[in-house]
């Protein structure tokens, strides 16, 4: 395919996805859950099949000499599998945002104005390398009532593309247009820069992945993006907190589960507890293999961390790696989260009400906990339901992104002969 | 200024808008009442010295030969004057939406979740000739907490500075940082280019202008862009119409104020009534002076009508001018609206209740109507008072764009030691 030919694929793509999301628009939540429980069966059916073609992929990207980790991230296990399937079911008992009026009020003139929420249109997801991303994603859009255009990694477009047929193939057994969900079928990076200028037909650009990625596209993109970044995420241990709750959220927050935006990544103590709870929460620690990196202070009671550099406050480790580092106050720990942190999840502990407030108004970040672990942030966790992911942009959307956030509002006003004067 | 020279005044000027963000960002609404307050009673004691200076620039546009429209835009008179001082005093009189908790829920785990509207940081606003909305969009700005860069047009340049300078002067007298409202002092178009490539200091770009501007802003920016673009509404007149009632909306749609965005463009009326209908708003519409260019059904009703060409289906005119078209039914009202239309305003004028909620739901607009008339989309009419524009963008905000709009929500979390199993 000549350059050409391939904007020209693009464009018939983007076209196809505005044209189908006018038939998705007004589509009866009935109709939505059916499809999606239906395309649930047929990927638990289908599992042997997905999992042969999956295989070449995995082959390939070991060939290629690529990490475990990636490995791992590229297969469908039975697990993954499962998890997509019982995901869709989970979407499909979710309630349907699209058509809801959110707010009505009345106007001295009797004018009824209200909000109500409607699909966005076409929504763009680039992502790197899990398949399971195409059926977690294309599974919200289509609640939601928006076309999706997939531009997953490279190494897993045969996964993605057998994925995407079946969704697509249910489609068309209900009747509805395939083209609602669709992959852009070519690893070549210039499809998406075409893409990126899509603005006529494209609503929504959502870049999932490494930092070089979302650079990219936001360079790009003449679309509106919402970014998935990374999480620089801290607990602050006041001097007044409960210390066995704090020791619970401290290990919690990076022991869980370390590989993810929403650990923690530095730990901030109140120097006044710092000779308590430092040695107690560090042996602790080490019974997870935690390593630690402190700042002098903390070194005079946990001598065996490591000592921290500038950037270890920067870092996002996505391991067991934790930056600790001593505090005089509250408004410093404010200060050096308003510094080093990424907006993704702050967390407090404390039993003073007015730091726990203080912390609550002037931390600014998609999340912000008061004596509870920054794992929460999630939107299984806080409530609501499946998440695209976390967006660190606040337009739009700050925090996890469910269905309501893949919709917007209209003004809506019943009258009875109203003008303006 | 060399090039370099021009992209560090504008990176300082970007990072010191952050900077100043922060001080803002917690403000009480008492201070900044106040400061609106003040700034509204400077504007109407330094009337004559604004003038004097205002009067510099017009003459400027004079000499170039620019339209009386254009200089009409651009002079400072007295009503314009009094207008920015009292809408200042609107802005200070709406309540802060800063801090507002919108949404609070319990989790299962007894976590108490909620949504807290922040300020979105450093906004942007990008417009041409019209000094007064550097007033207007500096005070909706520091109400919402956000900082505000202004780059107006480069006719309007020494009004616009004098403008910010007021304001500017009292923010220091009140002890807050002047660089939470900044102009870009140049009228080099770099300068504009340098402006938005900063996502790291700017988080909204707002243009408001003519399409050129529009798409300009929207292909160089790489930070979020809500745009304030043109209107093409309509108003249909259902077969099952109050004749009377139609009459008066669209009457009012088309004449009370034919240069805004809001104003009717097209008239769409059920072929049923046509006969009826048309002839009598016709009469109505001679006497306002409006040209009508109809369909070849509209013309046997209305033989001075012009015959109107595809061009006119997709024209704003923002004058006395009006296209027609009878349409078969609804249906054909609506696909006629969403080929024509530019997701502005629509209204539908009918007493069939299943007619009326169809459209509703089917029309995609930032406001659609039942029988009342277009020009009440504005943020004053709807009720959320002062509004920085007509956001036609699905993303963030779409529609009238008040204080509300200005700002995003963080998710808060109360928790007592909860944690992720």
């Amino acid at each position: 395919m000549n350059e050409q030919e391939l904007r020209n694929l693009v464009i018939t793509i983007a076209k196809e996805a505005k044209k189908a999301s006018f038939k998705l628009r007004n589509l009866s939540s009935e109709v939505k859950d059916a499809v999606l429980k239906k395309v649930a069966q047929k990927i638990r059916e289908k599992k042997e099949e997905l999992q042969k073609i999956n295989a070449q992929d995995v082959e390939e990207a070991r060939a290629q000499g690529q990490s475990k980790a990636f490995i791992d991230r590229l297969t469908l296990s039975d697990k993954v599998i499962e998890s997509m399937a019982k995901g869709l079911e989970e979407i499909a008992a979710l309630p349907d945002p699209v058509g809801e009026v959110i707010k009505m009020w009345k106007r001295p003139n009797g004018l009824l104005v209200g909000k109500m929420r409607i699909p966005l249109g076409v929504i763009a997801i680039i992502y790197e390398s899990r398949p399971n991303v195409t059926i977690d994603a294309a599974g919200l859009c289509f609640k939601s009532g928006n076309s999706v255009i997939l531009r997953g990694g490279k190494e897993a477009l045969r996964s993605n593309l057998a994925l995407a047929e079946i969704f697509r193939e249910t489609l068309k057994e209900f009747n509805l247009p395939c083209e609602v969900i669709q992959i852009i079928p070519t690893p070549d990076r210039k499809a998406m820069e075409y893409l990126l200028e899509l603005e006529e037909y494209v609503d929504l650009v959502i870049p999932r992945g490494g930092e070089g990625l979302i650079r990219f596209v936001t360079e790009k993109s003449r679309i509106p993006v919402i970014k998935h970044y990374k999480g620089v995420c801290h607990v602050y241990v006041d001097e007044e907190a409960d210390l066995e709750m704090a020791k619970k959220i401290v290990i919690n927050a990076k022991c869980q589960r370390p590989g993810v935006c929403n650990a923690m990544e530095t730990l901030l103590v109140h120097e006044k507890i710092a000779s308590t709870f430092l040695p107690q929460v560090a042996e602790e620690y080490k019974k997870y293999g935690v390593e630690l990196r402190g700042c002098p202070e903390t070194l005079k009671y946990v001598p065996w961390a490591k000592s921290a550099t500038e950037e270890d406050w920067y870092a996002e480790y996505l391991d067991l790696i934790l930056a600790v580092k001593v505090v005089k106050n509250l408004d410093e720990a404010i200060a050096h989260i308003a510094k080093y942190g990424s907006n993704h999840t702050e967390a407090i502990v404390t039993e003073n009400y007015t730091k726990a407030m203080k912390f609550l108004k002037e931390v600014d970040a998609s999340l912000v906990l008061v004596n509870a672990s920054t794992r929460l942030n999630d939107g299984g966790e806080l409530g609501l339901g499946a998440e695209i992911g976390i967006s660190t942009t606040k337009i739009h959307a700050y925090g996890p992104m469910g269905l309501e956030e893949l919709t917007t509002t209209k003004f809506i006003a019943f009258g009875n002969g109203q003008i303006r004067t």
